[in-house]
């Protein structure tokens, strides 16, 4: 009897399956964590698929291990999720390292660097370049454990009330703007303003501010700031093409849980990270397509501006690097992997991608 | 108190956890699975990516569910593989619908269409916009029930021992090259070849073949191609920018699995996915340096030989639809879809990615 015949005898559908009825775990631990969110309910998308994550970490344990997302205010409030998980206060958070970019620069190789990797770029940054590494060595210092749970994609660069054409339209522009994105876009000549969301539009109806920039054309419609300004600006550059988000659990409270709920964590997490991308991916289209039949006109940003932007952004991220040497680790970590990556990027996927696009129906 | 405080205090760390010590269900079910794969050990990133999917299958079941992946030719030889499962000889299997496409044109809806979507483009088609169940009905058929579970991103064009400047340069030229890709280039005047990925070297060298396609830099370099060939083309547009694998369950199988152990496995299959992803992007630019520092020349196919050749694809597809009603309703799924995303596709992420490239190091 050859291997192969062997090896199908021996393995006949079922043959090899044992089955007992129903019964499954009584003896598996319960474990029950609650996780503060860092965005809002009715940001959908991003608080919901850390929502389905948490799904799936039940479902995976069979209802064994919980975990409870609130949204943000109900346990703490968004900016201090982070604070939060790393007293132990609640066992683990949604965050995105430019919201907490203040507390170590280091954070933004998480959340995405201003004209920074694209999407495919960081994930095999992260996943199989040492990337991961390098960002949950920077959470363990907050007494976190990282993993990646979220992608946005490239965002839009915001709503703006007159037509940008050159750098000096820049010039004493008020814009709400946060993170490390809003330290570079003030060396332009933007003033950077911290508004939330829902006052957005009264902030651009009154001309309290000049420019917004929110997330992406799904979330971004559900503010309504086209009636309010006459022009949608992309690219979001300041988070590059990849606005990631983590799920961090306080590290006493990961240490204790068993190695199944771990990896049952670890692997929800891996989903999640698809599907908010491909959730954004499907909703994004059709959004833009709503936004732009109600009169805004769209714009991209002019050479000049992206240019001075580029330029700009690397010069600061040097100069972190000169006074934060783990900055500057990570960073040229980061760097080399990152202009390798776009060698080869130009060779078959970005040239394919133009190729097709160029073809396909407007 | 407030409901925050409340909340706070309820959760302290640990207080709602209880935890058993190291008991850990005796009374799951055992099940035990063997796994025919498509491609060879030799290939370890999309062969090893599937492998690393049956040990996280094991690891999220603490060892109850084992899933054994068999090299091509072990159980049965790769072309047979989705025959297997449909008929239960083994309870899963690693394909891609290009493999399979004469069984049925629509499986190419898994694989990858010629000039076709890219990777985030598959994805929100799949998860968020209905494609998986269309692509699931297809492997119904085939008694068959599929999860993605891994990518390749963009392929190369392959290797060619003479260069190629117009579409009258690939008249006669004899190219391995197989599935429905195979069929397009026929009518492009090329002779399509169906030779072994090991016979390949000796074949270009003796000139029995003008040119090959196989995969991408890193395992295109393991067959050594660039001492028998003068040239090394980009892209591989006939699977387009997702190059597709899935994992495929015996619908039997499947149904009499418990529902944790069907979720370990869809879970599992979204983790490979992604790694088998981020391999490729983290392996293919050292590969093609070290391809392209051996001599041979990278080259693009011409614009005259690509708009021909995506024209034939259009034709090719509507033929297809119009003598089949199954595969047409897929395929105007698949357009109306592809064609929105790509509206939104230029807006935000292409033109960041076109920028910042062209501001990278080469």
């Amino acid at each position: 009897m050859t291997r192969r015949r062997q090896l199908l005898k021996a393995g006949a559908l079922g043959a090899t399956a044992s089955f007992t009825t129903g019964a499954y775990a009584q003896t598996q631990p319960s474990v029950r964590w609650r996780m503060a969110a860092l965005y809002p309910r009715s940001l959908d998308t991003c608080y919901g698929s850390t929502e389905q994550m948490c799904k799936r970490v039940a479902e995976l344990t069979n209802g064994k291990f919980t975990i409870t997302l609130h949204p943000p205010g109900d346990l703490v409030p968004p900016l201090q999720v982070l604070d939060a998980v790393s007293a132990g206060t609640v066992e683990a958070g949604q965050v995105s390292g430019s919201f907490y970019f203040g507390k170590n620069p280091a954070l933004m190789f998480e959340s995405g660097l201003p004209f920074g990797m694209n999407v495919r770029q960081q994930n095999a940054w992260l996943y199989e370049a040492g990337g991961l590494k390098e960002v949950q060595k920077v959470f363990a210092g907050f007494n976190c454990h990282s993993v990646p749970c979220g992608n946005f994609g490239t965002q839009m660069g915001g709503w703006f009330r007159k037509e940008i054409n050159s750098l000096k339209d820049l010039s004493g522009l008020k814009m709400r703007i946060g993170g490390f994105g809003g330290q570079v876009v003030s060396r332009l000549g933007v003033v950077p303003q911290m508004i939330p969301g829902g006052d957005l539009y009264a902030a651009l109806e009154k001309g309290v501010i000049d420019a917004a920039e929110f997330v992406g054309p799904y979330d971004d419609e559900k503010l309504g700031l086209a009636k309010v300004t006459q022009y949608y600006y992309s690219p979001g550059w300041w988070e590059g093409g990849s606005a990631q988000v983590s799920a961090v659990a306080n590290q006493k409270a990961w240490a204790a849980l068993p190695k199944d709920y771990q990896a049952a964590f670890e692997v929800a997490a891996f989903e999640s990270n698809m599907r908010m991308l491909a959730i954004y991916d499907s909703k994004n289209p059709d959004a833009i397509q709503r936004i732009l039949s109600s009169g805004v006109k769209l714009r991209w940003f002019p050479k000049e501006i992206l240019d001075v932007a580029y330029d700009t952004t690397i010069s600061m991220l040097e100069e972190i690097s000169s006074k934060d040497a783990d900055f500057k680790a990570i960073y040229q970590h980061y760097r080399n992997f990152l202009n390798k990556q776009s060698s080869w990027y130009r060779v078959a996927d970005h040239f394919l991608d133009s190729y097709s696009l160029s073809r396909r129906g407007r």
